[in-house]
């Protein structure tokens, strides 16, 4: 049988007329609709005014040019479809006694997040100069897409939000974050349609397979079939209904329908739809609960297909505006240079009646207000949307106690990430309802396998007879691990968004895939520090494995250090990046981060087996000043040094050692001083990041006029922007991946990238100008020795000296 | 009603037994399978002979652990449903005589692909020294996950491979690049379960709406449903057969299943699923290329489930292997230490009974070659798979035709993009076949709607009444717009990989959200100038615009010009960033990079009206040069200037030009070089970048003792990082983004980042010592001029002084 046109032909898609819905109740009395559409209309009120006005909030007097903005900015097109889901949500909270936020994923949909706030009360309590009168409505119009104040995403400025919206495609997964471990917690999810399109958000919608119906709560999605984006159709609302439905089948859920135009059958169709989908998600948490049985239902979604621009004029100028994409933006732009269009502008804003709706005063009527909830009911001031307020510290193990022990400095040989996974295991059980541990299928790979014995894999999916044979999988589990870089990262930010605690582990290689997501994140954070009444939340931390330099098999694919770089562009406010050169170090810099708030801490280890450094006690010291002068590897005690050999990263630092015994080895009278960085931000000013050393520090570890070889873990060009003001920054020669690689030793590819001991030694000799003769020959020995070791991996495909059989320890003479 | 357990309960998704399949013929003779299981016992021979042998590649010798890799590395787990697939679709492409390539989408399933290859001969043929014998097959083994060998991807040395699959996710947006105005190809694409988990992956099998049947190929995806990824089950492998049927319908696709263990009747099954499947899409492409009427028909696709390392042992020591995630990689690692698991390998290896399939000398017989295609049949010979063999050159229409005309240097005010977006119409217009624009819904917002004119926007969803209004969607179209930047540019690169050429337009702060795979493609045509064999292939074309600057109600979130680091820490062989300051430039550049080949070209340029400078010969010249002294805005000719005023990227020439205009306004004897810089690669030393100056010319442009007051469109540290080894770096005062921004007007955006007219005329204040007193007082005058055009800007929400009511032209008296 050939498929025809007809086969993927669109049913019934049109959202004009009457409502269609899947539920079919009709829970709202007449008395209720005039009701509700008053507040609607309150509510589209208000949206157009942030939009247009700067005097005249009340329209008391006939509009003018003179009470427009002189630039007109901001977003119309999804307004209408957020604040109708938002308002009919209330009738809920209050008839259920619900637990609620609201995300709002479509971009740009501010102002109807905004104008419920408003109706709420709640903008006015939190900023008291946008009162609930002329004054305020005027001030609270003019702050909006204005210079100096708020923008048309729900920015950490709007009260309530936990999700700005400004880059589309994470409302679904920080949806889900928000409602792990808050049982009680609805999360209204608005999806626009275009943010539909994007891969986050499409591979999002399946994790309901690790929400566990007793001890998470529920996310309630509502896709925004609005039809258009900035300037094209949206897919979604372009294929067949058959098709659409079963999308959402496939993908785990019930999807339930609200389409259509006319109000007042909408009023009726979403208030029953959404009263049918908050009873069904009660339905199966009490079935699961009561059972004490956790399963997957298939939860409850909507699609509410309505016009792009509801309640716009549908053309202007015999242009279409509503239901099209010029609905998006600013709906009538040209109303100054227009008299006509000013004019339709104002009519249509007075078709929504504000002197009905407001009081001369211009507060809303009391029969409005109380449609809403009151309290922390309201959605704008759940303090989940403020989830500082609900933060707790962690309950933290002793990370002493974890301690690699009897460290004998470059001879103990220990994979730095096992004690490391104890101490996460031992964080995990003591705090088994606000921390967890998030990674895409690689914990165990990362050497972090010992967490499952506290918590094992979440998975709501089917269970095999298979999985008992080391699966580590369970309904109740504190880690999380889903193939996608995406949902991980977007889980975790809405976990501690909403006041818990959690790390992501990942292959340092693939960490690009979500720079984006991060730097929205550290932007949100930035500007969450300028807004007063917001309360710290955990920072994200982000540890980073199967790093650039063991990559023996994996090849030139997986070698990228360079997320190093995006993060510290990042304001310094909010970044913080650690790279530990060993076990105890590892286990000190991460209990300082998972204690920290605020940030975004980026720690850097590699996962297989290495020599260590330092007791806990020298690690403690270490780490805490950030950066120092290894005394037991220097010999330039009491002297001025020849050279200094720094290193920042664990690898880096083992072939700095290496270079630096060879060198004391082979030219004894060498005076030689090793630096260690574990905190990446000292290396910058004092003034320009609040880690930073002052000159007169950096003086006194680096010098200000001796050759400094540094070897680092990520592209050196990274070090070079640090510290390019430093005194004697012509002195530093810095070694870093440099893009080079393919199926490699460890040896070979930082051989390849003149990273490794030899390269190191001979650049110090380059250096150190006073060797003269004495140098050229230990050089010619350093090369022949580095093609020796080259020559053994390419025989072997082992590379015989890295690690096992190294030149250590350091000379006795010294 | 409640659902219940019941309801996603999973009916049959067991891959053990007798084949299930939605296709029940049986095209096979029993000699047909006969011969086709040996080909697939050979093939699996193969890749365990490149996973564990350095020696005895025909087990001739009893296996002892001297025959076995040092290091043993790879991956087995899904080879074996790869090599099934390929080798079932080479019996198709000789009966019905198919154009076809195979996207290998599962990480790590280079032995399925490479072993394809080489039974076919192509891997011989392209690589003399791995021939058809047992030396080649030794040597053939051996390189495999080797130090200086290839990887465990389908790297570029795979002949046939445009997908290395080292990050996943890009499958099937790659495959569907591969078969745009491509109407006889069909791209067979795997696509692991666990690829399938990520966003990339989850939004491309929207492609299909997108898809012409009659200017365009097919693809024909199979999701490999082994079960498992790295250390945990999949999730569609782990939902209801309701569930997965239900997602792909719902995705558009008419899903095929083919499942089961046991060999003959898989053999049957595949060979008749994927006969089903091609005649499906030969019949829709009859029905659309008769008629001359496009559709968009429920494509076929397969889902094959069979086990994770199938055809390995089931157990090793009571421990699941095959069907379990054990066997995703080397599926037997302790061969060395245990030599009964030596002995269970051998075992193991002599079951595919290499004796039969090959001859004494190590050559596959022939009965079993003849199963295979020849010529570019074969899908590892298709020059598709080298896609710069068909590439040819872009009929360029002049570029100097569309120059902005009449430009007054600094007063001309014209948006750069109107005649860029002319160009591309033209360039459209002339390559009907061979070169599309792609982009994220934001080409017409970008200022190119233009191109409209000459190829619509390709759509194959419903089409409404309203797209007549100015919607400009086409069956047949040239420009590809869906908001999922990852689809977008994973069609261009598949695109360009197969020969043609493109560009995307993407808005600058979004564009991180593909860093991860700009990564990837640098670092494949990286690889690929390695390979003797590869044809360069078009440049892939990055245009970036609504750039940081020109935020104005969309605020910090829409602020990141950070993508530039990221690609300037690839190779310096693939990249280069262009940021022309004006209209003139931007086309002299655009028409450079659209010639090129092989590299990755970044343009920066903002879609605003700006002044203008360069007239098209001018412009030419600037850019063949790619920094230059602009004599015009200079007052130093034939002195030594006090201050070199620099800038890169439109925006902040602007400014950098106003604050000349202002300092030599209030200090005409001040002696001022203006320098600009387009190509952001002239910056480093020549050694490092082929592009780099020498140092010589560096001097000459920017002096070694002058201070540079250098005003830059990024980050200002990239500077620094570029600029570190140059005589006077110290000298040099970068301005830049610096991370601050709200909702800001252009100019209070520059000012809190101080890359304003002010404050880099107080910045060369501050480093013309000379000036003494004098300075002090144009200092403050400055001081004041900011702080008015700030106010300004705070009451009006306008930047009065921006671009219209600027202090230009220069003074007459120079």
């Amino acid at each position: 049988m050939v498929f025809t046109e007809e086969d993927v032909k669109i049913e019934s898609i049109s959202p004009y007329g009457v409502a269609r819905s899947t539920a079919t109740e009709k829970p709202l009395s007449p008395e209720d609709i005039r009701k509700i559409d008053a507040y609607f209309r309150a509510s589209m009120y208000l949206c157009l005014g942030m939009i247009y006005l700067r005097e005249n909030p009340l329209l008391k007097e006939p509009l003018t040019k003179e009470h427009i903005k002189a630039r007109i900015l901001g977003h119309w097109g999804s307004d209408a479809g957020q604040a109708f889901t938002w308002m009919h949500f209330n009738r809920l909270i209050k008839k259920y006694d619900l637990d609620a936020i609201f995300v709002s994923g479509p971009g740009h949909g501010a102002p109807a997040v905004l104008s419920q706030s408003y109706l709420e009360g709640v903008y006015s309590e939190v900023y008291p100069d946008m009162s609930e009168d002329e004054t305020g409505m005027q001030a609270f119009f003019k702050q909006f897409s204005f210079p100096g104040g708020i923008g048309s995403h729900a920015t950490p400025e709007t009260p309530g939000s936990i999700h700005e919206g400004g880059e589309l495609g994470y409302s679904i997964s920080h949806a889900f974050g928000s409602v792990f471990d808050h049982p009680n917690l609805i999360t209204l999810t608005m999806v626009g349609d275009g943010e539909a399109e994007t891969g986050p958000l499409a591979t999002s919608w399946h994790s309901t397979k690790f929400l566990n119906p007793i001890t998470d709560g529920a996310v309630l999605p509502v896709l925004h079939l609005n039809g258009y984006k900035i300037n094209n159709p949206t897919i979604l609302a372009r294929i067949s209904h058959k098709e659409l439905e079963a999308l959402f089948v496939g993908y785990g859920w019930e999807p339930y329908f609200v389409e259509g135009s006319d109000m007042e059958s909408m009023h009726q169709a979403m208030a029953a739809t959404l009263e049918a989908c908050v009873l069904k998600i009660r339905g199966y948490q009490k079935q699961a609960r009561d059972s004490q049985k956790a399963f997957r239902p298939r939860w409850p979604m909507i699609v509410l297909r309505s016009p792009k621009g509801w309640s716009a004029p549908r053309k202007i100028d015999d242009k279409l505006l509503e239901g099209f994409w010029r609905s998006h933006q600013v709906p009538i732009p040209a109303v100054a240079s227009k008299p006509e269009h000013l004019k339709i502008l104002e009519t249509w804003m007075r078709s929504y009646k504000p002197e009905e709706v407001f009081d001369k005063e211009g507060k809303l009527i009391p029969e409005l207000k109380e449609l809403a909830p009151t309290g922390n009911a309201r959605m704008s001031a759940n303090p989940v949307g403020n989830g500082g307020q609900l933060r707790k510290p962690l309950h933290m193990p002793n990370f002493k106690d974890y301690a690699l022990p009897d460290i004998e400095p470059g001879i103990s040989s220990l994979p730095s990430m096992s004690n490391m996974a104890q101490f996460l295991r031992d964080i995990v059980a003591k705090n088994m309802t606000n921390f967890r541990v998030f990674g895409p299928d690689e914990t165990e790979s990362n050497k972090l396998g010992e967490i499952y014995n506290a918590g094992k894999k979440v998975w709501m999916g089917e269970y095999f007879e298979e999985d008992a044979d080391g699966g580590n999988l369970a309904l109740e589990g504190r880690v999380m691990e889903m193939l996608s870089e995406h949902t991980c990262e977007g889980w975790l930010e809405g976990y501690i968004l909403s006041g818990r605690h959690g790390l992501i582990n990942s292959y340092e290689p693939f960490i690009h895939i979500i720079d984006s997501m991060v730097n929205q994140h550290c932007k949100w954070i930035e500007k969450c520090n300028e807004v007063e009444w917001r309360v710290k939340i955990a920072s994200l931390n982000i540890l980073l494995t199967a790093t650039v330099w063991r990559q023996d098999h994996n090849g030139f694919t997986h070698q990228d250090p360079g997320f190093l770089d995006v993060v510290a562009n990042k304001s310094p406010e909010v970044v913080r990046i650690y790279l530990p050169p060993d076990g105890n170090c590892l286990l000190s810099v991460t209990d300082h981060c998972l204690r920290s708030t605020n940030y975004v801490n980026v720690i850097v280890a590699d996962k297989q087996d290495h020599l260590q450094y330092l007791s806990m006690d020298a690690a403690l010291e270490h780490c805490t000043k950030g950066v120092g002068i290894w005394d037991w590897a220097s010999n330039d005690q009491g002297q001025e040094p020849h050279v200094v050999m720094a290193s920042c990263g664990d690898v880096p630092t083992h072939e700095s050692l290496a270079a630096t015994a060879l060198l004391r080895d082979l030219i004894p009278d060498l005076k030689i001083r090793f630096v260690n960085v574990v905190d990446l931000f000292k290396l910058i000013d004092h003034a320009d990041h609040s880690h930073g050393m002052t000159d007169r520090e950096w003086i006194s570890v680096f010098t200000d006029n001796k050759p400094i070889i540094f070897n680092f873990h990520s592209y050196p060009w990274l070090i070079h922007r640090l510290t390019y003001k430093r005194p004697g920054q012509i002195n530093i020669h810095v070694r870093g991946y440099k893009e080079k690689g393919n199926i490699d030793t460890p040896l070979e590819l930082a051989i390849r990238n003149q990273t490794d001991r030899y390269s190191l030694a001979m650049d110090a000799i380059d250096r150190v100008t006073s060797l003269g003769n004495k140098g050229s020959g230990v050089r010619e020995k350093l090369m022949n020795l580095q093609i020796d070791a080259k020559a053994k991996a390419y025989e072997d495909g082992i590379d015989p000296e890295f690690i096992r059989k190294w030149t250590w320890p350091f000379p006795k003479s010294t």
